[in-house]
């Protein structure tokens, strides 16, 4: 990557700050705003995606775009735009300082309206068409018991499941674990959406959690009295980061 | 209506056998099979409706059709045929067994799945785009529950909230009385699928509930203990039978 000069990444290009130390080391330079990327550069476009209008302007300055946007993501991005086109209300399940849910209201010029919990449906008023999308990391359950309450308040809605299936295979995986052990450790980056959910997952199943960014972190205390613990670990988790607590975890044996 | 003879019905014209009686001495002829119904006939079309199919061949052999279907399940009709214009795997929420989603069958020949409960989901396989109506007296929180479930199933969902204006009032009025009597009495046909909505919703309230057809039904003792007690009634249920049961209660104060 350096051989080539340095490529820069809109905002962290995962949410895991031992993965986005390592890029670094490579070239990997993350900015917060375009306007800190100088002109003829490489660009990065992260698994979140951005809005369509900020790409064209992208492009305009940019000698290559290397566009990592996450299929599920660009999916969710179509399905905006053809609710809004087809004159939906549109509401977002999730939440709304998300980069990917910020790109899906720069889709639609932040017209869509963030729900984030059951409890805020209210803001949706009465509406005679809603079409709904979801944050690609949501947790189904959560999803499900939105869209409920919103199949009540309007005559006619469109939902599209927009939860990509590595979330949702991760998420019914550690509902499973969570009842053969004595204890979870989530891996993931503090700013990773995915990881959050599959902590509140693990932790509303009963046992005892612990939510770590890498194996040092871990106090070895938590394991005393357990005789079986569980690994989940968020979408943004490099394989060395899960193969390190492995390792750690097999050494105090 | 005499005058000019009989007028037929398809099945019963309302699910209250007393307001029917006192239609059949003014010449209704209820009957359960078109091949009934002597050609050049009149015939009265009740509120549940029928496909269209059957109103085809009946226009051909009567003089005059009253179409008699409630403008909610007209509209419920028309959403159907949409659905299945559009290439939706359809699910409809109601009772299988009950004339309205008989007729609505009719319309997409049979193809639809019917699920009563949040349990008979599984029933709907998975499948892209899931098309989803509901009987027009459904009660809405099964309904929601059923649209909760559903959502999980599908990448496109549908919804079309058919449940009527008149039938979801009622809904809310009854759980909104329950809270300020001590007994409810619900008044409606026992074949009734509305009456027998509120007759659950006023269960699961927890108070004493009693379902009659007409006031001499009512066994007074079931009123003692109790200081005040509520009526609810059926869309079927004619006025005439609620006064009748007012005065009962009052004659008996």
């Amino acid at each position: 990557m350096s051989d080539e000069g340095p490529i820069y990444s809109l905002g962290m290009p995962i949410h895991n700050p031992q993965e986005v130390e390592r890029l670094a080391k490579k070239g990997l330079v993350v900015v917060d705003s375009p306007d800190m990327i100088p002109p003829l550069s490489r660009i990065f476009i992260r698994a979140h995606g951005i809005s369509s209008e900020l790409f064209s302007t992208l492009q305009k300055h940019s000698i290559h775009i290397v566009d990592g946007t996450c299929p599920f993501v660009k999916k969710a991005q179509e399905r905006i735009k053809l609710l809004a086109r087809e004159g939906y209300k549109i509401c977002i399940i999730g939440n709304g300082n998300h980069p990917e849910i910020k790109a899906l209201q720069g889709i639609v010029e932040g017209k869509a309206t963030v729900i984030e919990k059951k409890e805020d449906v209210t803001e949706i008023g009465k509406t005679a068409k809603l079409g709904v999308i979801s944050q690609t990391t949501q947790d189904s359950k959560v999803f499900a018991a939105i869209v409920s309450e919103l199949a009540l308040r309007t005559q006619e809605m469109r939902v599209y499941n927009t939860i990509c299936n590595a979330t949702r295979e991760r998420q019914d995986a550690t509902r499973k674990l969570a009842q053969f052990v004595d204890g979870i450790i989530v891996v993931g980056g503090r700013n990773s959406a995915n990881t959050g959910k599959l902590y509140d997952i693990a932790r509303f199943s009963g046992i005892d959690v612990v939510w770590i960014e890498h194996a040092e972190e871990l106090d070895r205390r938590w394991l005393s009295g357990k005789a079986r613990v569980g690994i989940t670990a968020g979408a943004s988790t490099p394989d060395w980061l899960i193969s390190q607590l492995k390792n750690t975890l097999s050494s105090r044996r």
